[in-house]
């Protein structure tokens, strides 16, 4: 099965959601090949200490959307790791913000590794965070 | 309140863990000035749908430690938000991991702008995953 | 006189080219608002001990193109800082590679911070650099 | 011959120095295995267009003195390329600083990636600018 395949399943249903995005209740509402897109709606179980929501929650959609964005171009018998992963926070995100997207798209694709860049952005198109990442592809 | 004192009755219980700490299960679990340590038993419900620790857990409770690391040095009338989080991945996590801890350490503290940085690691000091941080520094 | 100005009379000639780009022999060849362009021809002074040019190269053409976007949208009496800056490697650039160039764009415009990314394209439009930087702006 | 015997060489003058080296005009100083320094003496050459020393120079020095510290690790028979890298500036370098040194030292050594981290100082210590990078190894 490839990448693509695989993604497909799981935004079919055909296959569970990771069971992270069960318990932070983020979904993956769109795939295209080199592009993926997570939405949550934000809610105070989400929150810092500061009384926002915590920068993790933008990481973890960043991460999984980049990630699936790379995984969306892998043909079978390959698969891939999270190098490193990289965020700049733009503005704070509340339980008013009402729900945000993250969508990763890949930016480069090769033998061995592939970089991709993605955004937090709310239902009117204001951006709260952007962010790129590093992976290494690995023959299974 | 001083950051460090604000920090210190949440270790004590005297304020409530924060909200996303609740739902992913993670504690702070050491406080000294310029440095917090967070603590998780991963598990299943932390996966991503490759069958090990989701990263953005890593990068949850390092930007918890690396915050609360520049936190802890705040005084009071001031605070700080997270401009930017950079995470490198050494390993995977998985559920027979067992506890690992992320540990935050100030590097540099100015009068606008802090940086971090904090690394994960397992009960025999094995690294999981790396990172650094940028704040800025808040007058309230 | 703002960013916008200053930078206008550096393309002009009518202020000098930063020693920098003099000695490593680059040169702002576009300029718009939120955006700047530097360009190079990459030679065998530029190269590391390995025998392609040295990363520094891109880094310092991408940390100008990106600094010169965010320049370009502060008005008089305001400058900025960099305060860190990403870069993802993805070729290797040679004397044969030919003239390249690093474009600069600004992502987010706030009261006391700016991001901005950037890319490293030879003619053909092959990428070789990507990067994001994040910015402090200080009231002069 | 291994890395560390490469950059050996380089240190005794029984290789040359990179070109970029000479242009910049920085000098490897130290090499131990798993760390390498690189020293400058910051001279107005090396300034950006706001009068102080381009970004590009701690840049280029931390992306040195970070790759011959993985480089020092790695057997006959193997190379490197750099993936990415990401600096943290502290402070501004100018010609009155004085001579600086980027100090850089392994973190992670695996089969198909390592990642260093990198700090510039000072003759007193002070801190400039500080460093992380992902390398990827290559069986030449």
């Amino acid at each position: 099965m490839s990448g693509f395949e695989f993604l497909q399943k799981i935004v079919a249903g055909e296959l569970p959601q990771p069971p992270l995005a069960s318990l932070m209740d983020f979904q993956i509402v769109e795939l295209a090949e080199g592009r993926a897109v997570f939405a949550v709606d934000p809610a105070e179980y989400h929150y810092n200490p500061i009384g926002v929501v915590h920068g993790g929650l933008a990481a973890t959609l960043l991460d999984s959307a980049m990630g699936c964005a790379v995984h969306s171009m892998l043909p079978a018998g390959t698969g891939y790791t999270t190098l490193e992963l990289k965020v700049n926070f733009i503005r704070a995100i509340t339980a008013e913000t009402g729900r945000v997207r993250a969508e990763g798209k890949l930016i480069h694709l090769g033998a061995r590794t592939a970089t991709a860049e993605g955004r937090v952005i709310d239902e009117s198109g204001k951006l709260y965070a952007h962010a790129t990442t590093t992976c290494l592809i690995l023959k299974l």
